[in-house]
């Protein structure tokens, strides 16, 4: 066998998490070998110039204390493209407009919570409270949504995005700001979709076209100028969304990092191994591929910082 | 402590699933005690009679063999709406179009499926040719759904239905013919959705509305006479955009079951126990839910062979 | 590809287990096409006369109401060899002695269940008094252990087995009776041990030997007469201790059955795939094996039900 | 509410892991509000004179490149006491004795390693030729071992290590060096354990008794003058031997750290929350502890790299 020995990991005072990483390159199994291979990957991706770094972001990542390295990642060019839920994008809008999320517990009354107004997601809490303020801001723009006649979702999330003041940190914001262009096929279920269905009850109007999107993404992924990188953390529509769109893609995805808790053997796309989108064409079959499973909270800073000291 | 004696559970020859379910309520602990507990939710929502069963399928439910059982429940009248993924509506298609899945492996090379033109879920196999049929099926069609003028999804969708020919087993068919409520908020992200962007591409129109469907399923919520149990399999759009409704229903969701393999703590919605829809104010403080940690496919048939002797 | 269909399962009133099991061998995929799996090889490893059943059992298996099944199962001469956790022989001669495991909860406070003298595994309760019952257990029987002198652990777990009371329903009373090989390499890791320790403490005298029984399970497996179906519930030490055993077999194990909520990729051996002791010549490159991924008392009662019908 | 905001984590170009750590401090929840959460109550026990820290480690964490940072935790005095599994302590005599783990993958013909002699934890390989290489060390030390008399596990494990050169890399030698209780129960159960069958098997003599380790551990944990603080890597046999010595601590383990990926729900020990050891008595109701939920490889080298930092 020519393969490389594990090496074992050592640890220093004052390391830097590049370092540590390093050190996780050559131990080079198990799960940090995986975050190791991460770091690598993206280095590449990133640096290489025709690379397009396709992101997707999945599960409670801004009341989870993602915002900042996501926009870091925006605003460093790090990301071309990007897909996530309506919830993340609602709770993104939710602090542009003031309000936080607070660090709470799991193992507690639901009941207790609802009574003092507090919504968890596991143990993230937010105040009910911010609808109110959803509704204002809606209320306040919503005529200036209209005004921008048919769009389709990315226009009237850009739209959105250039609501939020200057200087205030948001990834509507610096989407928008950089025309990046940011999906998010399902905006209906989430508290946007709640907001924007408040007016049209009242009988007022907005256009947003449901198909129109995924003409755009395709064609942007039908470029021949171009390889791509697909980013995963967590699983849902966002990656379902981009996967989709690299079966388009003359060379399908060359590079690939997913970060998930999912399982694959359920079956379920979420937890399916990036090799599967091998057999449909998504991923290419001489690609660079890497599944971390890890909670994204743990190892996306980890990658990022490490990143960081590389390019 | 005035607590049941957990009783060892008994196997008998001929024995029929409702009675091993019936041993596992008087087990009734971790996850045999959780296949009991979801059963006997199910039967009393489903026997009461203005209690309104919403249904959220996630996963490779299709190519999991679910297919029989979920149309056998939407017959029965025991779901009252439903909503999916495109992907599962996609494979529901596909199979009435005369495709089948295949019984595959997971360990395999994804490489040479794709040479031989398959695509793999986990273990299920699906031809890649079904595209074709899909393609042949919307060509043949596209002016007959166009002529339905403007729709939201949920009217989309049972057009779509409406084009299976009677006596084909289909989700699809059975909600059309039936007038079930079925909502698929990232219909784009799916086969079908590709479908129609093809046809879009060469500049054909098709009207659908991007958040027509909140209004229809927020309404159906918001109503008084109603009780609400909510069934998830697998989480993502289908589940939250049921528990983002139940915010509206008066009493919240009195009934719950949820059959995932996710784990809660990472976060995201898709493994968050139904107690956290609790402090949202989906949940009914006072309700009876279950969380069944199980792959769907070893879950729910149990759980429906089991209702039907019961109801 | 000449593969089988997945034909959807479907559910009938009053079906039988085995009946619902054998829809699942035709869906044949994912969780529920591993259980139709599993029963088919239960049934050939059974019913074929040179084949030995080696069962690991771990995991809190008794609490979780799994003892009479386990019973049954060594009874019927199912299982020829068994090994567990000192934890669940404990469980067993706790309820030998009168007392019984209950339904509780999980999202509790531990401090209260501690106050009233509960211990708790995850929802299922133990009365913490029922450590004075084994003291006065061991005090009354601790000379009639003595007596027998020398021993290895599976002597010492027969001699307990034969002190449980005729007809009174007991995993080490049935292995002691029948003469069933039992091991429990770390029986000093539970409440068996501590008892023990108590009498040691105070001063008295009982010899066990750490490696005897490793010489008893080896010899078993380096039988040139024998096949092996190796059937484990949970990982630990009791799977690694058969596996251990099967590098000896002269065929290694030919068939394979593991139940299991751990994950592979950690790289433990509890969440390992069977398919991965091929490498180390633990299990036969062309054995039957396959790998539940589920909660032990959900399957295990489904896979013991249909073996029912067919053994 | 008097909460802490979730500060969003921001990463640096050259930052420390402590650094970062302190960053998922601010952030508070999830998984990374975890990783904090373990590595300030690891700071508080080892800077605190009276607290003992007993640190159990399972998994496959030498052949994971997880050995130096195990010894330098023993060598820097923050390790107590240690329990572990056969194997791992099997692989550190291996690789004591010059061989080496190999970075290697996990979908990879099992069948085609065996050809080639090498054994697969995972995505780590052994040569199978390392049993050879035991052979000849216990061969040529059988003797000495001998020599020593009765033994238990612990003074057994000493002897092995003594028997480790100087300036070897060894957690058996560390621990026999510096003389910290290092058990392991099922030591049978593992290469180190064949090893001596073999010995046994040709008619020699190795007394090791299965109780003592028992009454050494309890006689430790039954000291007034000690705090307590369990780190769990892994569960299985090492997480439940300090669990129920804990019972015997007067306060119970009043810090506790434990790291996993396996779940809580099928109710084994080694997926439990701390904080059930509550209603047993191991741990105090008002301990400070945190479940990390992650791959021991990811999260052990960040908490261990920030504590350098910080003792």
């Amino acid at each position: 066998m020519h393969l490389k020995k594990v090496k074992h990991i050592e640890t220093k005072k004052g390391m830097s998490v590049n370092d540590l990483v390093k050190e996780m390159e050559n131990s080079g199994v198990m799960g940090a070998g995986k975050i190791a291979h991460a770091v690598n990957i993206a280095e590449e991706a990133i640096k290489t110039e025709n690379v397009k770094v396709w992101f997707g972001l999945a599960g409670a990542m801004v009341p989870g204390g993602m915002k900042q390295i996501i926009i870091d990642m925006l605003e460093n060019g790090w990301i071309d493209l990007f897909v996530t839920t309506g919830a993340n994008l609602t709770h993104d809008l939710v602090e542009a407009l003031g309000y936080n999320h607070y660090q709470g517990k799991a193992n507690v009354s639901d009941a207790e919570l609802h009574k003092q107004g507090v919504d968890r997601m596991y143990d993230s809490y937010m105040p009910n409270e911010v609808y109110e303020g959803l509704e204002d801001f809606f209320d306040k723009n919503f005529e200036e949504l209209q005004k921008k006649g048919k769009m389709n979702i990315k226009e009237f999330l850009w739209a959105v995005g250039e609501l939020v003041p200057e200087g205030v940190p948001s990834i509507l914001r610096t989407c928008a700001k950089k025309k990046i262009p940011i999906f998010c096929p399902a905006i209906s279920d989430s508290g946007i979709g709640l907001m924007i269905w408040g007016h049209l009850a009242k009988g007022k109007k907005l256009e947003v076209d449901v198909f129109d999107d995924l003409k755009e993404i395709l064609d942007l992924a039908w470029n021949d100028k171009n390889k791509y990188c697909v980013w995963y953390c967590g699983g849902g529509v966002p990656k379902n969304f981009i996967q989709q769109a690299m079966q388009f893609a003359p060379e399908a995805a060359e590079y690939g990092i997913q970060i998930t808790m999912d399982r694959p053997e359920p079956g379920g796309s979420s937890g399916a191994n990036l090799s599967e989108g091998i057999s449909w064409g998504k991923m290419n079959e001489k690609g660079n591929f890497v599944d971390v499973i890890s909670d994204t909270t743990i190892a996306l800073p980890i990658i990022v910082a490490a990143l960081k000291d590389r390019v």
